[in-house]
């Protein structure tokens, strides 16, 4: 009897792995044609190209969502997968379907409807800097939000914010970030006027001379991120408006844009997406198309683009290799690039209004600001209405700059108007981890500077897929920092990193 | 009671059309994964692309072999919408479904697995040029070709053969093919001698001088192309190593290969896919992914790229106006670009062992030769392991060369030896359809030549888009004709395009 009930159980074990890598298979299709639509694709495909990702996500949808898998979830319970890594597997199958079943099916079309509505309006109401031309597509948008964080909370016993959240980074909550980010804001309070004033007495020189030619750069970002430990046998480069890294694990697809007068954007830009694109490459293998192959959330894939862009590429380090590379590739004096003029644009730090231009001090204060709101938001306590003069106060709370208009304020981001609430602390988060992270990698690896130097990423590559990349899925946020650190998130790291880089 | 079958019935079409919408909605993800593949897919992405592909493959198959499909059919059936395009739509999607069903799943997976299997080993043996390597590889796969055939035969009361050539084609059989091509090879046998007499009193001095620079043909061929019609906001021209016309009607890829010491292939090559593009972008946007929706088959399809670049672009009347187009992009003399020499690269007839390399004249000889070998093999009456003597015997009969070796021979062509049996009869089908719908639009746009001279298309398009391209699948292919020119193929018009030609 024993023997039959294993048997049974097995096979449902087996059937579910096959359905959900088929369903990874057809994510990877959308992968690719969402690639395509930001790179190649003629404007005249946008419409069928809409159906088809819909088409394909509503076939994933049903797959997850078949009676089937229900009654193979329930058989492969009565007696669970004797390994460790087959359990966890299980685990993030039984996430997935709670929280794939939890959404009635008029609320997730009424979501993506009236997300696709609302993005649009904000196109024309940033363009036009007018807040009111959106703010009820966006309060209708908030309360189908509201709802579905109502029913992932239910469905998951977790505080509707923080099932939110989950969705994008499982394993820490607003328990946790809450005082993270407080500490920070006092920690920010300090250390912000002490580096604006050191820094006012240094000479503010940029490196290079512009233009930099766009085919230099290309090759420039190419051979850097090659020498990060970008495979181009699996990867490819191209340009988007927007840099991201696609594709999938064997066939990665990083973008950039090029601007003739600044050759730092594109460059770190290139790095930071290299940082995704390793993580994706060094994903388990053997688990592949599975829950547990994929990444462990968005928090820790920023950590290993952060990781990459900010503490290693950016260290004193790496920019003594990268001064004589940047000189040769435009075919300008070495001088022009010597580690204080480069750090004159790679490590300034400036109060500022946007978000995605901001260095990585005062970027967490941006964070910050879009944590409290729509926190607040979800919670009820603060109206759509009410948001672009929360925003103002918030900002001028945190860095004492007030945005000269909406545009450059609550407008800027595109997140909350195509209904993503819940993913902003990821990229503090991500960054604070990173920081932990480096500095375990350090202790591990004495000469980790004089690799950087040499422009030699392979040891702290090989550290990362030893303790981030190759456990995929297994850990939560905090306890992925906790076997490769050996705590959970601690905000000191990434304090002690700015305070070394910034007030040394 | 009447009325609630009449209900039912509805329901049951505006289900199917919604299904079969989704498909198509599938495959056009399909469509553009493929030309990724072949276009920019680093190396590192083929086993994942094959898998996504299988996969989505296997979803359309699903969606159209679900219990329900039978069903919604046989609840229509009762009572046929009114409508005849509804009517031919619904007759489609019988067709499709009896070809779905007719073939059992162990055979269609033997069929996938051999078909690639052989593939493979057929590119190692036509390097080394040896047929024995891939001789029982090709056995066997004909072997699941003919079960294939007997099967779709049984299910839809055709022959064997003609359900595979229906497969690619429907509305004509071999019983009307065997005697056109007896036809044209009477034909032949007369007018070849009798060119090649001719051509020898000629000058044969090349158009232009080497090297033909990469980027000005590209820009020459985007150039043309857009004059022939295609408007680039719906599509693309990329490279890859076999030009190929891929996408979907809103987003069309077209791709070539450059060859610096001879402009003329990817020009011509560029006019043809375009020829194909255009019919996609014309079918009929209001049954847009209904099996009405589609082309009428791959004869039609091959009539309507041959009409753009045999008929049209290769006219006296267009090769006036593309002389000095090209010694402009190439920054040479007019002279060099005469109709003369243009005609020596253009027009050239000459017997030799190469389908993809034929002129127009000799093309179906190498089509004939295929035609009745694969016929024979379908019928049984013909072994794999007599194919390279049959081919030598074969081609010496019809054009009096022998091919120096299997690769040169029998092995030249994939289609094969990757389970396309049936196709062959399209190319030269379709080359017949393209001279009797230009003789048709001839008389219907009188002043044709005097357009084309201009590099003026529209007439001829204009004509094609109401003649065929927005019927999208409604005719089978003798059908599609007579509605366009008024009669069934008939060989008597690309007889006349050729003398007229090549023997005036």
């Amino acid at each position: 009897m024993n023997h039959i009930i294993s048997n049974t159980d097995t096979n449902a074990y087996q059937r579910l792995t096959d359905r959900f890598a088929r369903m990874a298979t057809v994510e990877e299709a959308m992968a690719m044609l969402s690639w395509d639509e930001a790179t190649v694709m003629p404007d005249g495909g946008a419409a069928a190209r809409a159906d088809q990702l819909a088409t394909l996500s509503g076939v994933v949808h049903s797959m997850l969502t078949e009676p089937a898998v229900a009654d193979d979830l329930a058989a492969v319970a009565a007696s669970p997968p004797a390994s460790v890594a087959a359990q966890r597997n299980l685990d993030l199958m039984h996430r997935a379907h709670r929280q794939a079943t939890a959404l009635p099916g008029d609320l997730v079309e009424a979501l993506t409807r009236q997300a696709s509505n609302c993005e649009k309006i904000w196109r024309a109401a940033r363009s036009a800097s007018d807040f009111a031309m959106v703010a009820k597509p966006l309060a209708e948008l908030l309360a189908l939000i509201r709802e579905k964080a109502a029913a992932l909370a239910a469905a998951s016993g977790l505080d509707p914010y923080d099932a939110l959240i989950d969705g994008y980074q499982p394993g820490i909550a607003a328990a946790e970030i809450t005082p993270v980010f407080a500490r920070y804001e006092t920690f920010l309070h300090t250390a912000l006027p002490a580096v604006e004033e050191l820094q006012a007495k240094r000479p503010h020189r940029l490196p290079g001379t512009a233009p930099f030619g766009e085919s230099a750069q290309e090759a420039l970002c190419r051979k850097l991120a090659a020498g990060v430990g970008l495979e181009f046998s699996g990867a490819r480069l191209d340009r988007s408006t927007h840099p991201f890294c696609g594709g999938t694990p064997t066939d990665i697809r990083i973008t950039t844009r090029y601007d003739e007068n600044d050759f730092a954007a594109a460059l770190m830009g290139v790095l930071h997406e290299t940082g995704h694109a390793l993580y994706e490459a060094g994903l388990p293998r053997e688990h592949a198309r599975q829950p547990l192959g994929h990444a462990a959330g968005m928090a820790a894939h920023e950590s290993q683009s952060l990781i990459i862009e900010m503490q290693a590429a950016r260290s004193e380090a790496y920019l003594n290799y990268l001064g004589p590379v940047l000189a040769e590739a435009f075919g300008q004096d070495a001088n022009a690039f010597s580690p204080v003029r480069l750090a004159a644009r790679l490590r300034h730090v400036q109060r500022s209004f946007i978000r995605v231009e901001a260095d990585e001090m005062t970027y967490p204060a941006h964070v910050i600001l879009r944590y409290r709101l729509e926190a607040a938001m979800i919670a009820g306590d603060l109206a759509v209405s009410e948001l672009p003069g929360a925003w103002n106060d918030g900002l001028h709370h945190l860095l004492a700059v007030t945005p000269p208009d909406d545009a450059r304020g609550c407008l800027q981001d595109i997140h909350w108007y195509c209904g993503l609430f819940g993913y902003f602390p990821s990229y503090t988060l991500g960054a604070m981890a990173a920081a932990q992270l480096m500095a375990a990698a350090r202790r591990a690896i004495p000469s980790m500077d004089a690799s950087l130097s040499q422009g030699d990423f392979m040891p702290l590559l090989t550290w990362l897929r030893s303790n981030v990349h190759r456990h995929g899925a297994r850990y939560g946020f905090n306890d992925l920092l906790r076997q490769a650190t050996g705590k959970p998130l601690d905000p000191a790291d990434f304090e002690a990193h700015l305070t070394a880089r910034y007030l040394a």
